[in-house]
């Protein structure tokens, strides 16, 4: 049994149903819920039933149970939280989750708030638009192109590849004694293999999950690589599902995208978004690009399939949020999103430098917002704690990521330039 | 195999990725695509491959090819693509998808828009919000609560409800003889039972979609009926999905919510949206309530794994969508609303009194923005295709909802009113 569920829902928002069924949306403003946190919301909501409860006979989808407790960034969230309530004087700066901190430049929300605008004139309203985006551009909601099979993951890899796959049920279980998931193949990309996997010693999958410049490692992928990657994904049948979410933090002349390399429109489609180019985090637009030239074993095209569920089951991203992506891709949007990328990456150079300075290996931190220091010999979520302790920094342990980010932390350098500084300088204090 | 691909990708996308291979968003202007219409597009992006095309040995989701060639709504599009390919100079009106066309009040807009710009300003912006919404109505993206098991429809109801239900593999082949599909159960609703099912006769199953007021008939079911409703699914143990997107055109004492009826909150979720109340089919916002009582057969709380789901497939609606969501639930925006509503059921009784008027039998009319007229002894397409023809209207075949759709066409209320007027005088010169 498996489950599609696009959408939310938690205790909370049956108050919100309830409006309607008294065909009263004014008692909203009275409905108090409180959420000190998000993740204490969530908490709220399930509180367990009562032993006299009625159950329906519907069977649970055995595959959530198989995930493990907590979803890394949560579970962060749940720490710092309770740093906080024990420590509620301190100044904590979170250089954790990959959140976009800086403005989003005018030329876009100019755009949006014009769109918005619109929307209140017959001239501009517009309803159900083109479920494969608007013209120009073809700016699609994205970050989850999913595809299934027996999946093969870069070890350390962003975990929504790893529960995803884990909640369709192309997992066996959780195998604790080596962090892994049965029937997943973890690629191992460490220092010792200049974070590219030994294509050499993996097995044959249907899937390859590979997001270059790599979330965590922030590690790019060379041409060369990314050569025998499409050659190794040919060999096999499989079909690569490339995250290109960092390409514009590229500084030297690793590839931005997939479909740079010769033959690669045959075995890969590529997903991306503005969330980190233009600070969308919130926005919420990407786009992902199937090429047609894909196809499954039966010689039917990938894209086809794609297109068909999308219309069915997402029906394409809010107008409003469209308007800003076509503003994204418009001489002045690009030279804007140009500024907001080189904003991260000083913060990124400044980061590396502290960590070197005091004698850590640091890895990559060129061509990504993020950088992954060693503590070699340590645990990943005990280096987090003892920065977050001492610091009131909270950073990301990269085990949270897989087994091979085990001795690892991952700094972000999405902050404030201040908030960059000072968890810098407290950095120095600390490992001084 | 299952699939889930939450986004959109066809060969036009290919292109916008190929901008960041080069790092020239700047080359998006000189991209030409030609999509005359939106069906035309998809067909574009699926060229047959030619003999030699190389296939990776990834299999296709066999579910895929269960779909039916045509969901409803291109299919329509395509015949009214061709019809005014046929005839360039008719004045064709479209009463046929349900998509709103009256400007969003501006009270919705303008938080929109100041929530855009705000975004621009260090104070205004934000990134990664809660998943589960913004705090003040709990607003989220919705329209697609979706459950699984054998699966219990409503005939005719909403097409989208047994797509994703195949696409899922919940379901067996398309049978072409009594044109249902295996292992769903079909509830005829029909004139002779009131629109509302027999549950005597229909078997048990996991999930039962209930869309109430019905899309498209437009009838809203009553108090006993519901309560009959929930008592049925308690004795089956089944989860009732219940599709609320039509209640505030309830004008009589029919429930808004299944939540009215004592017990339904250990029975069924609810989803809404807010597209037919504030126009905001393009701008896609909507909630879903699963309440905490809902449990499946091993006691687990149904909100916590949905919750699970959407956190680490779906990450929350656009933050500029969810502020228009927070003013649409103020009392000013709540006016607006009911205006809005207001006025396409002023449409909805010009439509039933000139089929009226005609001597057809209409039905439903009056807690919904769609009329139901019956046609009896004619096909549901035959109908379509002599109004497309002789007047320039289109309307949806009421067989394309499921075989108990036939010998009915749906006239959708949402239209301007002095196209709903044009098109009620071509229907009279047409019948008289």
């Amino acid at each position: 049994m498996s489950v599609i569920q696009q959408n939310l829902s938690t205790c909370m928002a049956s108050s919100a149903s309830s409006f309607i069924a008294n065909y009263s949306f004014e008692n909203i403003k009275s409905t108090k819920i409180s959420i000190p946190g998000k993740f204490k919301a969530v908490v709220k909501c399930v509180a367990a039933p009562e032993r006299t409860a009625y159950k329906t006979e519907v069977s649970r989808n055995e595959n959530m149970a198989k995930l493990q407790a907590g979803y890394l960034f949560p579970e962060i969230a749940r720490r710092k939280a309770a740093h906080m309530l024990k420590h509620p004087d301190a100044q904590v700066i979170s250089l954790g989750i990959g959140d976009t901190t800086e403005p989003i430049p005018e030329v876009i929300t100019s755009a949006m708030s014009k769109r918005s605008y619109g929307l209140s004139t017959v001239e501009g309203y517009s309803g159900y638009g083109a479920e494969q985006g608007e013209k120009v551009g073809d700016i699609k909601r994205s970050s989850n192109g999913r595809e299934v099979g027996r999946t093969l993951e870069r070890d350390p890899s962003y975990p929504a590849y790893v529960d995803s796959s884990v909640i369709l049920g192309q997992t066996g279980l959780f195998q604790k004694d080596i962090e892994q998931f049965e029937k997943i193949e973890y690629m191992k990309c460490t220092p010792e293999n200049g974070f590219f996997p030994d294509l050499c010693t993996v097995g044959r999958t249907d899937v390859i999950f590979f997001c270059s410049p790599n979330n965590p490692t922030g590690y790019a992928a060379s041409r060369d690589q990314l050569t025998r990657l499409v050659r190794f994904a040919k060999e096999n049948g499989s079909i690569i599902i490339y995250d290109s979410a960092y390409a514009m933090y590229v500084s030297d002349d690793s590839p931005r995208s997939i479909f740079e390399i010769p033959g690669a429109k045959e075995v890969a489609l590529e997903v991306s978004s503005f969330s980190k180019y233009a600070g969308f985090t919130g926005v919420r637009l990407g786009w992902t690009a199937v090429p047609k030239e894909l196809l499954y074993s039966d010689g039917f095209p990938v894209a086809k399939d794609f297109n068909r569920i999308v219309c069915t089951c997402f029906n394409g991203a809010s107008n409003i949020a469209q308007a800003g992506g076509v503003a994204c891709v418009s001489p002045e949007g690009i030279k804007a999103m140009h500024e907001v990328v080189g904003f991260y990456k000083e913060n990124t150079s400044i980061i590396v430098d502290t960590f070197d300075s005091l004698g850590f290996k640091v890895y990559a931190g060129k061509n990504a917002p993020y950088v992954w220091v060693h503590f070699p010999g340590q645990g990943s979520w005990d280096v987090f704690s003892e920065i977050l302790e001492r610091t009131d920094v909270v950073v990301t342990p990269g085990s949270g990521f897989g087994p091979g980010g085990e001795g690892f932390i991952r700094v972000s350098a999405f902050g404030h330039r201040e908030n960059v500084l000072e968890a810098c300088e407290r950095f120095k204090q600390l490992y001084k």
